[in-house]
């Protein structure tokens, strides 16, 4: 069986540098893009659109609520595209030990045994994390920047939970979680294989 | 300002050992027994009352509900016998650098920037553990530690938070948090370590 490490990650926490690096320090393949990929393939879809709407996730409406034929076409189109993405995430993850950050690779994945990593982080340290690294012509206040943290974040909360029997980002669910405030990702990747590379023996 | 180690965990879990084995790794001094000692010397209790009392710690009634007169006096002692302890502990961690587990001292210390580390893991494994290490002539059924398990971590969790800002366990207030079901302590020490030295360069 393969060996996979899962990356799961609050908005602006660094956890897709983590998974990066990590995927470097251990010789696993980093999973990205090509997951966004092959679903436009199998879909002939348009791969900023996917993008889109899979980051967008499943809002998790009350299921009693009436709602709209655009709104329940609209759900229904997520939920088929999520489901094609588990489906080649498990094809991919069937090839070589690998690293995937997001995209719900945890849940697509639980049976297979993956290292599960949560990264986190205090609203502060995401708030200048993503203004370290925004566009120079992107000038966003702290609060907008929060506000957009909460929105990505409430996303991938809403989206997991449909699909997973314990809540995005509850430790039990995750095999460590790390707290990246005031945190050097690079310092912590050497040990960080050593503890998966420990799981794993 | 001395480093320090504190270690959180879920009873059962194996946060003695990895907090002990910790301190060897790091050459820091593991404080324990030493606490209730202080504590009994300035009071003038008997050791073993201290650790019961101090195990038991408060129940978390609402404050609203009618008490008997000995039950607000054995709240109120319990409360100094903590805020003693607190002082003692903050007293111990100046001296050198350490590792503490339990006794809230993640909580006492929290302005001293200790590296907070929270052990858990799930209920199987934790059964398991506490089984694997008792007496021989302690026979207890898997409901009957279970039983223990919650209502020792309930003592923990209740008396954390009349103190905290931040629930006990909820990953926020910790560094790290690590899950030690199917996992061997002393395979994730020498790493573990090295992610807190970096902590503290």
């Amino acid at each position: 069986m393969k060996k996979i490490v899962t990356v799961s990650r609050e908005f602006g926490s660094g956890g897709r540098e983590t998974g990066k690096r990590l995927a470097e320090a251990l010789g696993f393949n980093y999973v990205d893009s090509e997951i966004i990929q092959a679903v436009a393939e199998q879909t002939k879809l348009d791969e900023n659109y996917l993008r889109d709407k899979l980051e967008q996730g499943i809002a998790n409406y009350p299921v009693t609520i009436g709602r709209t034929f655009s709104q329940v076409k609209s759900i229904s189109n997520s939920a088929m595209l999520i489901a094609k993405q588990h489906n080649i995430i498990r094809d991919i993850a069937a090839k070589s030990d690998c690293v995937i950050v997001g995209r719900g690779a945890d849940v697509a994945l639980a049976d297979l045994k993956p290292f599960k990593i949560f990264v986190y982080a205090d609203m502060r340290s995401k708030i200048a994390r993503i203004r370290s690294r925004a566009q120079t012509d992107e000038i966003l206040t702290d609060k907008e920047i929060e506000r957009k943290i909460r929105h990505i974040d409430g996303a991938r909360k809403s989206t997991h939970d449909l699909y997973s029997p314990r809540a995005w980002g509850d430790k039990a669910g995750y095999n460590i979680c790390i707290n990246t405030t005031d945190t050097d990702v690079k310092s912590i990747i050497k040990p960080l294989s050593e503890i998966i590379a420990a799981y794993f023996k």
